[in-house]
């Protein structure tokens, strides 16, 4: 197997149209939608990571900051951001077109973790991954300390032993 | 407009069948369509609560514990938790049921926070929410700490002023 | 194998919003979509009581007595009325929300009948049901003169041999 | 408007390929997506009568006497068997397709009642149905029973004047 | 296997109604829905021309005419044209309905080739097709052009050897 | 309006997982549902290169090479290769990603064709192409080609009048 990944590596990115299938009774774009594209893109993307079946683990911190509207061309853009023993949290950023100029608005932002598993549903390991700019490094940091807080959410982890996060309210 | 709700009157359920058309490629359901099913659920709670068009603002802590298989019926229940000005969070656990026993297993819990909007979409204030037996409380507790963690995650609060998410980490 | 199962014991509901993607071009909910969805929480319903995969084996008397629109919150509730030999008599009631109030009203009923099938798809055998109150023991008589009609009309009983539902044309 | 339509004339028929995700978890074709499927097409062939919009008003006695397997080519084909002042009975026949010599089998059947509505979604009148060849005028005589079956059903009829109907159990 | 197949025999058509979920921003059909609807019917026509499994080998020449309006019904009809070893080439006309006279007007056209392929997914032969009146022939004939014009856009075919495809620009 | 748009600028791509809902009954993608994923990609690089409301015309010349199976990860980049005065040819590339080495297979390409419409659905002339390096120049010259073949066969153009294709079969 291969040892490491670069971050960049596992990039995934899909482009979608609004239509009206995908809306709410506004006309905007389902949450619960959405949703289910950023569970398919950020597969993909912890899929380029480890090369093995992966299940999703947990969704964390997904915000919906402003209203998609019909029509709308939505590109969801997802990259590892860490990798733990056999589980990887994604990043995904969620962008909208502007229908004339073109340029793109970041409209929201969210965590998914997946788990690479074998084909009895089992989970294996997965490689170590390298973050490349500072961006990437800063997720890779951030990383650690959502995944003590998801422990701690989990009952699995006691809040005095979340080193990392602890330091965060600290300062 | 109601001043107070009582959080049982929030509560809305659904039993979902998994069909081949909702499974991955291991013959599970699919991450994402679970988190589909979730958000149409808890809409229709929040829905309760305000009687208001309401879209989704965030997902929070959603974890996948066990694998879901195909023919499994699948059951979503989902409560208002606790309501903020405008917004209301709503706890959603989803239960497997045993094939031969009818015996529900608890397989996984969520946290959704809706937006009440008013027709051109903007935010509208909520009744209050009055929580019932000991588990509605102890969830009224916490979401006022996950409110905060999510300001934080947002940039919109600073660590130090959140404080009964900070006594969490002095205990 | 379990021999009785009470009524109360076999109820299934699922609640759903009336999208874009369910409506016809006069922006109500299809038919067709609310039968699909009358069969699925009526098969968990039909499953409940046997715990075995059940199959539709007839939909008897489905009246769509209001049009349910756009944004319209759906509750289906379906209840075994009674079983014979392998098949099951499910009995569905259709409500809506309204919006203000969220008083429910009635909006149509149906029954669908399924079968217990084993691995093959032979019909076996199911529990035989318990009514409980009133409501239940007046579904439960209906449903043999139901099963006399939907014998006839398969041309597998004849009328004259249909002693309850000759009954009701004699009074 | 037309006064009087052929009952050829209304004739619709569809042919689909039986795909997993149509199949329930059995790999046979699930019950909802057939009445689905059914749905559609008599409604095209209520629309081909009266040239209005029309919505479902009841089904009526649907019986699935065969399961229909992943892969089967179905065809469904719908025909007004007869019209009552603003509705029309629909008769569906349901055959699925022999993989190798071709000869279809007809696996169920079952009638559709639709009403024609104006944009505001209130009845109208529709033409009349002239049955042409035996088959349609018996499916014609029988629409009346089954009509005053459907009014006993919704308690919109005494069964002691349902005369039609009545007879069949005098014989 | 039988090795002569007459052109009617495998026709095959299916109508629709486009529903709100199958348009566009504009509330037309969209065009890969309408591409999605005519894969099915051309592949059930493939199918009852060889009697085995068929898949999608190419799609020629479809061109989009006239839009197609929400509410519309859209009948497709499709018919092998002509076979070639493994493949086929099927005729697929699409037409929409008026609302009031019921006249059918055509608004596209297209041709899709299948190959029949047995378990493993390879090709295997099929029967010879058998054009009757003058329009199956004419298609029949112009079926070895595009066919020609196929293997060169594949590059397996030089210009210069594609003799009735070239005549065509000789006149 | 802008008048030039670099081909680059009208990249789009989209990544999709092969779900058992996409799949026939092989076990592998349908055609059908392969077209409708390059619909709404080519759809949404053709309004990258005129921001304005785009529908498809035409579709050209697509070939299956390989079958895709469950599972597999399946990209789409889809390209603008000429414009001409409110058309826009887009130029599919479909590639498919090896499980364990992640070496991508290009298995198929294809040819649509969009128009730029206003509200009202009438077309509106578009910015010119520019193509960049040699395979984007190769791609322009090749859409004249195809143009005028698509004109000849919608019988709006003489072959003895397609100069650039006439020329091929000269060679």
């Amino acid at each position: 197997m291969i040892q490491k990944v670069e971050a960049k590596d596992t990039l995934a990115t899909s482009s979608y149209i609004v239509l009206p299938e995908n809306t709410n009774t506004l006309g905007n774009l389902m949450g619960g939608q959405l949703l289910n594209w950023m569970d398919i893109t950020s597969a993909i993307s912890a899929h380029r990571h480890c090369r093995r079946v992966v299940v999703t683990a947990a969704v964390n911190n997904v915000s919906f900051q402003h209203p998609i509207k019909l029509g709308d061309i939505v590109t969801i853009a997802a990259q590892v951001s860490r990798s733990f023993n056999s589980s990887m949290e994604v990043y995904i950023e969620v962008s909208v077109e502007d229908h004339v100029s073109g340029a793109k608005t970041r409209c929201n932002e969210a965590m998914y973790t997946f788990v690479a598993v074998d084909q009895l549903g089992n989970p294996i390991n997965v490689p170590e991954l390298i973050p490349g700019n500072a961006e990437e490094q800063k997720r890779y940091d951030g990383a650690l300390r959502r995944r003590q807080l998801r422990l701690i959410l989990a009952g699995k982890l006691k809040p005095s032993d979340a080193t990392e996060l602890k330091a965060l309210f600290e300062q």
